[in-house]
């Protein structure tokens, strides 16, 4: 449905119209369309809509909208929202919201409900914990298929997923999983003990996100269970909430490979000033850090002033450079990401970093030499003292951006950090070394 | 279960036991164990296993395994894997198989078949076409929940998922949608019409894998439909497949982005050779590029020679417009990407990044003119080029940054090429003429 359509119903105060169109749309299209009202027109149209499909629009609205309408309506409306919410998308309103409205969020829960709710705030932010919610379908093991479908049928519009359901003991223990397609196909007197998977794979409360995600990556799952330090079952996650870690993971990681402060908030809507601090902090730390590189040309000026002409091959000699070692950087930040490369792998990485800036180094250096000799008529000296730089320069430069992601990590910061212009840095303070080490020994400076 | 532990079973012939642990297994683990063995005790263990699981285990090989699979089994056990092997697998086997391997396939295929298999065949390679398989769940409105559900009891294992299923009407037309968990909790005399969702959200065949991917991530579906030019359902695609699609396109773009030609292979297990070649292609290019930025400085040698010292800060402006102009690139790479960022968006992208850069510009020139005043001791006139040209620099690598995606987009190239090395040797340039130029006038050279 066109959004601008509806917005002019929603001018034209054509309720009844817009009541009946919304109905027929998607959740995430409403809140969408919503999100570009005014308080007074959302909250009108939000209290037309019918009571559940309100609920899944308002987990999907913005965090500012959910601010101002949990702001706005009676105590009584809230609680009917809190008791539909599933548990992790009220955890995540709690923790957006200002203290005066969280108050207003738990004044009706009880201590049993607070309890649980500051368990869940206390997981760390990127953990399976905080992405997790306990609204899963558990069964028991000498239940019947029969038994078990009419528990599911009982229960099972309030829960997260049905399509996996979970296999327990009194004490939560986690005893198995099986598929809601396993039970649909299979005759209703067979017990669950024999029809369940008992190899379960699973996640505990602190395993980062972006192990979380790898893992259902690899295997295809619809949700993962969760399981507390002694085994026991604490919650689901769904594939649908890491689908949005996965991206959300990916855009963290081209950020910092950028040399730009994460931020989840999205580009368009990102004011000014903040899209400036986000870009400046680094920037300066590089237009510092090059420093060295000024230092180093300074100590050289001697050569540079009798030798003019070297300077022209220092922005290609220190981009060749940067380039090499972003794409060695590259590489092995993202197979840390995606679980291919382990720390374990370091000496092969390096060995194989290498071979290939030897055969890159020198195939460049063939090319840059003839170049140089027969195009720009350089001089032998000078296209050989390039020539050779160019293959130092790569072999360091990757080996240096292969390297740098596996300490960052060792040191417990993000490998994404070592990306390009990190790298770039560094690698240009040594190939400007190692270019006037080599002019002044062919040169006779 | 411990790779090593059963490599060791393989290497003392322990068969029995082995088969019993792999039995146990996920189809993924199991597949990850055997790429470590040789043809031979692959065939063994390959043949040891149940039918049902040799076909989930075959459809996680790796292609090469999968191939010498292939060549070796008589041609009645590979029909009952063809048989068995979901219609999307069976594709991608056949794209990937020499033509001699491919008769072997094809061969009892009927006419029929090798249709439908040529028409799947002809769908470009990233698109929904190629992502999609036939094994869907098909209702029609008239049916009750008691007859969906014996339907779906009766062919469920056969199809890749049932948590959705379609309606369609004779034609194939598509008319709605309506889950598995909604057809449990109903009465078994409702109608599939009452219940069923008809405003459906699809795709089309030839729709982008990466848009595919966003209506996905966007509504949170386990499976979207897809459907030709005419509104007939032709397949759907589910979330597994589009978990890799995610993976797939975002490693392709870190690599384009670090100027590298993508590949799909893993690195740890991508020879140095061609790792070396994915590398080379653009660093040449950008290495022929950066003649322009010699150039420049040849033309200006007298401006250097008379002021050497001016070279020393070129390192620090060249990484600094690079890294700013990376900055603006990735940004708007990321949000083409994520869908976030729309075409139409050009000129609010340009006044934002003008922004943007006035402030950074402005920031980091202040702090390196004190720098160079009250540190480096350069001189006002020296420090004072410096500090202009950074301005300069920034502001013009941010809008060119910003706006290098865009065109790439709109010329049908992937965005991802003008990212931080492509700009950088751009922005060279720009910034050495801008600051010879400033320094000409303001040291009256």
């Amino acid at each position: 449905m066109d959004e601008l359509y509806i917005l002019r119903l929603v001018e034209e105060k054509k309720y009844i119209q817009i009541k009946k169109i919304l109905e027929e749309m998607n959740e995430v299209d409403i809140a969408e369309v919503m999100d570009e009202l005014d308080l007074h027109n959302t909250l009108l149209i939000f209290r037309m809509l019918p009571k559940d499909l309100a609920v899944d629009v308002f987990a999907h609205f913005s965090v500012e909208q959910q601010r101002d309408i949990v702001n706005a309506i009676t105590d009584k409306e809230l609680e009917f929202i809190l008791d539909e919410l599933f548990f992790d998308d009220m955890i995540d309103l709690i923790e957006e919201m200002p203290a005066n409205l969280v108050n207003k969020v738990l004044k009706d829960s009880t201590v049993e409900e607070r309890k649980l709710i500051n368990q869940f705030l206390k997981y760390p932010p990127d953990s399976a914990g905080s992405l997790m919610t306990i609204e899963y379908v558990e069964l028991r093991k000498k239940m019947t298929v029969k038994e078990a479908m009419l528990h599911i049928k009982e229960i099972g519009l309030t829960k997260e997923t049905v399509y996996t359901t979970y296999v327990t003991d009194m004490n939560r223990k986690l005893e198995g999983f099986i598929s809601l397609r396993l039970l649909v196909v299979s005759p209703e007197d067979a017990i669950i003990e024999d029809l369940m998977e008992d190899d379960v794979i699973f996640v505990t409360t602190h395993d980062d996100q972006e192990t979380v995600a790898n893992v259902f990556i690899k295997y295809g799952f619809l949700a993962l269970p969760v399981v507390d330090t002694e085994g026991r079952l604490t919650g689901i996650i769904t594939v649908d909430d890491i689908m949005d870690v996965m991206e959300q993971e990916a855009t963290e990681d081209f950020q910092r490979m950028a040399a730009i402060v994460p931020s989840e908030d999205p580009y368009m809507t990102t004011s000014v000033l903040n899209l400036a601090k986000q870009r400046i902090v680094w920037l300066l730390v590089l237009m510092i850090a090059a420093t060295t590189s000024a230092y180093i040309i300074e100590s050289y000026a001697s050569v540079l002033s009798s030798v003019v002409i070297l300077a022209s091959f220092m922005p290609m000699l220190m981009n060749t450079g940067g380039s090499s070692g972003s794409q060695a950087s590259t590489l092995i930040i993202r197979g840390l990401a995606t679980g291919e490369i382990e720390m374990t792998d370091g000496f092969k990485i390096l060995w194989k970093e290498f071979r290939v800036s030897l055969i890159v180094g020198i195939t460049l250096s063939i090319v840059n030499f003839a170049r140089l000799m027969l195009i720009s008529h350089a001089g032998f000296a000078v296209s050989l003292t390039v020539s050779l730089t160019l293959i130092v320069t790569v072999a360091i430069a990757k080996m240096l951006g292969s390297m740098a992601p596996l300490l960052a990590k060792k040191l417990k910061l993000d490998p994404a950090i070592m990306a390009g212009p990190l790298i770039t840095t560094f690698v240009d303070a040594i190939t400007l070394t190692v270019y006037f080490s080599i002019a002044t020994v062919l040169l006779n400076l």
